[in-house]
């Protein structure tokens, strides 16, 4: 299987340790499942690596966009994960849940003055700056509350992934951050070192998502030291913190490398203490923001199949109890996913069909020609793997269909970590 | 202005009469405005044209997916529309505000057993059904419950409407319905007509959206009817109403046509009283399901700008609190949208730029390559027009991000519709 969390027993799919068909009996469909010991296993990897690497100063923030509820900040929290968040709402979230503030790093690229404003009174440990009207602004309201904001400017450092246009962020032409290559990097360090209540901590860089490419960091990371060696020399100014994002790739099917992400970080801290010292710079301390590679291989979705259609001399649908409203990155991205029919796993899979959502949308595709058991029909569980990133997180109320609950499982115990929505939270807000 | 209830007044645009500057700083931003007017209007249009024309057996049904709160239904029903829905949560909403249950028409390709029993306890008056798994579960459950359940076929007529593939439904090769060419239209019907507990009253299809040519309800028309006298010579039974389903096109900028429905609706309806002489089959009372027209042209977006960033050689962006949370129809489909300067209507336009949203991802364009106001800056309102359909419905919690409330204005009058969503909505499922 594509992870070491899944595994076939008598047919059955388990997920966890956990029989994938009990839990669609005792739950119902359909329903997220993650698998809590492997949200925790994947901060370790973070936090062992990164110590290790760079040093006891280094931290992985989780970037709590890819899946945010109140109990995973708590699960990154006890590790030892900061956390990053990208609004009000997930500020609120963390804070709710007891998550310590001072590791929490404000993103976005449009903060409005309430959200600056909000982050400041609860405390944020530290916003990553996107553009000049937010560094006013967060002075502006850190001098009226007495305080010096730490910060980070967002820099593009012009690196094109050659992945996917809607999640590659690094390039120079971005609506995220500050380019080097047109001086707007330079110029904005050079305006944060006048500002009174900014303690400008360094900066900080995303170059894309989904990345296998070892040498990605490397080169973000070269990017980013010869600027800071640039700003020491033309400002006087030396970072302290060095921020080199996320983007680490997931397994979405048995094409996707495996990745050795304590290795990658290895090759990275090697080059960034050999880099440091031709620089003649003091080597920053390192942060990463794993997203997906925390959470996505600890998440599956269940559904019931609802029908299966066979078209002769066109194609076969096979259409499930949920769809776009819960897993919209077919529609959007044309996401691959790998699905098993979970309480058929040993039988041959020759069928050739899409599997298709319940949403009104000939667009509701959760994953084109896929393989299933032949004997596919109503009422059978089908597992889609690797769903635990930008699942819960991105999932709308289209078809007015209420939010499928999250349940956690951690060896023999599982729990509800988010309620399914009823139909009273569907009206809820209508006058 | 691209719809007729647009209006510039020194410097301010107006939508329903009402100044958007007003609108902006009585309620605050990112909101939905929704003009209960061109509702009505819209409604009418297609019910007095559909009498005229078709005869007073003829009825439009709202296709509710497009936009669904309590207050949308009060609206359509005191019109005298009838209703579709797709989801059990379309039904409870449209039964909580009132709506008479009779004139409920439900769709979707994968209705559990769940959605049937709801359906049929709450008294919906037809099913549109998708395939033989739905129809022996409804005839299950129909004859628990000791009633004849009315319902409709989707049938897919294999019309290729060259609309984008992700709303182009007719086709032979769809998840919805059932086929003629392949004979599977035929078989079902043959089926249905042994059921005791089902009332087959006729047929349904739907060929696409956002369709400005008359001729593709001329021809569904053409091969619905021929598909008719079909039943008829080869089962005995003759349909007694046909649905030509929803789809024209509304203009979200102006490069779209004006369509002119009543006059389209005159052509269909000349066209199908004369096939039906011709093939000697008793004229179907017939209904068509309008959902983006109805509500598109009746909505608004207002926003306020975050930042505008200028990279030279590049690109320029202007970003707002908003994005795809609240519209993913660019991020889905690269759909068309208009946008104006609320607050700077009568400046020229010369700064090119993409209107890009808050949330943290490279996709999350509102619309890219528009024309703003050289002087567009933080803090300036900006109108997106033609979002009454599809985004409030389709809008998600990415981000965490609230949902948007939906003021409605009515001459002098305005109203919240549906409240904005909290933080404490936000979290109110997670444990």
């Amino acid at each position: 299987m594509i992870c070491s969390n899944l595994e076939i027993k008598d047919g059955v799919l388990f997920f966890g340790g956990r029989s994938t068909v009990e839990l669609a009996n005792k739950y119902g469909t359909p329903i997220y499942v993650m698998d809590e010991k492997t949200v925790r296993k994947n901060c370790r990897t973070y936090l062992d690596a990164m110590r290790k690497y760079f040093g006891e100063n280094a931290k992985p923030f989780y970037a709590s966009k890819a899946c945010s509820f109140k109990k995973i900040y708590n699960i990154v929290g006890s590790e030892g994960m900061g956390v990053d968040v990208v609004s009000v709402g997930e500020i609120y979230t963390a804070k709710v849940a007891g998550y310590d503030m001072k590791n929490v790093c404000f993103h976005s690229n449009s903060k409005n003055d309430y959200d600056i404003e909000f982050a400041i009174d609860n405390g944020v440990g530290c916003f990553v700056v996107d553009n000049i009207e937010e560094l006013e602004a967060i002075d502006n309201f850190a001098a009226q509350k007495g305080i010096k904001q730490k910060i980070l400017f967002r820099i593009t450092p012009g690196i094109d992934t050659h992945t996917y246009e809607a999640v590659n962020t690094g390039k120079v032409d971005s609506k995220f951050g500050f380019p080097i290559e047109t001086g707007a990097a330079m110029e904005i360090t050079k305006i944060a070192l006048t500002k009174k209540n900014i303690d400008l901590a360094g900066f900080h860089c995303h170059v894309g998502s989904q990345l296998f490419d070892s040498d990605v960091f490397v080169r973000s990371a070269e990017i980013m030291l010869k600027f800071i060696a640039d700003v020491k020399n033309t400002l006087g100014y030396e970072a302290k913190e060095l921020d080199l994002g996320g983007g680490y790739g997931v397994r979405y099917t048995e094409k996707d490398p495996v990745l050795n992400i304590e290795e990658n970080i290895k090759q990275v801290a090697e080059y960034v203490k050999k880099l440091c010292k031709e620089l003649n710079i003091n080597e920053p301390a390192i942060s990463m923001e794993p997203g997906r590679s925390i959470v996505a291989d600890a998440g599956i979705t269940l559904y019931k199949v609802g029908n299966v259609k066979r078209i002769e001399g066109y194609k076969n649908y096979v259409a499930i109890d949920g769809g776009m409203g819960d897993n919209p990155r077919y529609a959007l991205y044309e996401s691959e996913y790998t699905v098993v029919a979970a309480d058929k796993s040993d039988e041959e899979c020759n069928f050739t069909c899409d599997l298709v959502g319940r949403f009104c949308e000939s667009g509701d595709i959760i994953q084109p020609s896929i393989k299933l058991p032949e004997s596919v029909k109503r009422g059978d569980i089908i597992a889609v793997l690797t769903t635990g990133a930008y699942n819960y997180s991105m999932a709308s109320n289209y078809n007015r269909i209420p939010k499928l609950p999250v349940i956690m499982v951690n060896g023999e115990e599982d729990y509800v970590a988010v309620k399914g929505e009823t139909l009273e939270d569907i009206i809820r807000n209508d006058m």
